[in-house]
């Protein structure tokens, strides 16, 4: 997925496709750690462990780096989504899925998260752009099954992008207080959130019926 | 409010604390244009038209700056809940009022809230700390507003703190797209989050009841 990103990059083997994520990784625990515009080549290159030279050959910039930590967590993120669109059924069944699939990776990469949660604003041109159009591509899967279940007659009559917003809010936020290694598995967390969020736009008729 | 922090500070005339709302409130611009690390005292100065004394006779430090356009912000957001808890009534009135009041001072204040939630790691000792009681305070309102309505049948029997952090996801992660002077305003996105979440949280024999 990163070389698709960068265009014109040659093919590269599995072995440096993972020694490049395994970078992105420690740059993002660096980067959420000291903040990014704190943070310079010479840390990077010392928590990797590579000279400026080698750092370069997986990583052109830092701020590619800032846009890799991106792409990392939302290929995970838009592979959950294409997962839920396979698997189909009713819209309040997947929208609980999406919900599942998100909170996942956010108790994956918090680190990730932070990073571009906060630092996006530094992402310039055509990355700032690819940045906007992946995220505004997740929102509209949200939307997507959110109209299927008005349709359906399972969602009451709602506004789609401002329920997709809540929806996101709600998930989103855990960033902060969601961790690998904490109190609460990703599951504990999207299980009472499904069951408010479903609670909270069914059609009058359909309660109950859950 | 500021001054009451501050402690051994001398008490200052309306006029001083009306200057140093309106250091906090250009400073909280400039962070989060800029970010807190990347600006420096020479950029404060300029942007509040001051010299480094006269900055200083206003706010001690960058860090103190931090911690002001938090309480500023955490002031209002306080008030707003005192209100709520004197007006009373049902707890479901009482948690879309706060969700009227929070999502008004987000509306309002946007750059602060964005410095705060992005650059909170960088308080330390004594004012984190502070920090972290005020954040705790108001998700104790929440939390109790909860309780009540469980208690009082209105609410289904739920988890106070993971449905408090699931309604304050959804409220705070507003202030990455609802800004004054955007489409649309505090009340038309309470409204609709104030619906979905009290559905989404009522008792089965409550509901249809609103």
């Amino acid at each position: 997925m990163a070389l698709a990103a960068a265009g014109d990059e040659p093919r590269r083997s599995a072995k440096w496709v993972a020694r490049r994520d395994a970078i992105i990784d420690t740059s993002a625990g660096l980067f959420a750690r000291r903040g990014y515009h704190a943070t310079g080549l010479t840390e990077l290159c010392a928590a990797n462990g590579l000279g400026k030279g080698a750092l370069y050959h997986y990583i052109g910039s830092k701020e590619e780096l800032l846009a890799a930590i991106h792409d990392r967590v939302m290929d995970e993120v838009m592979l959950g989504a294409d997962r839920v669109a396979v698997a189909g059924g009713a819209p309040s069944a997947q929208l609980a899925m999406l919900g599942d699939e998100l909170l996942d990776v956010i108790h994956r990469y918090p680190d990730h998260v932070w990073v571009f949660l906060h630092e996006f604003p530094a992402l310039t041109g055509e990355r700032a752009e690819q940045f906007r159009t992946r995220r505004r591509e997740y929102e509209r899967r949200v939307e997507t099954v959110l109209r299927a279940g008005v349709r359906a007659g399972e969602f009451r009559d709602l506004d789609p992008r401002l329920t997709a917003l809540a929806w996101l809010g709600m998930h989103n936020y855990t960033y902060l207080w969601l961790k690998a290694g904490g109190p609460l598995t990703a599951r504990d967390v999207a299980k009472p959130f499904a069951d408010i969020f479903l609670s909270g736009i069914s059609a009058p008729e359909a309660q109950g019926a859950e």
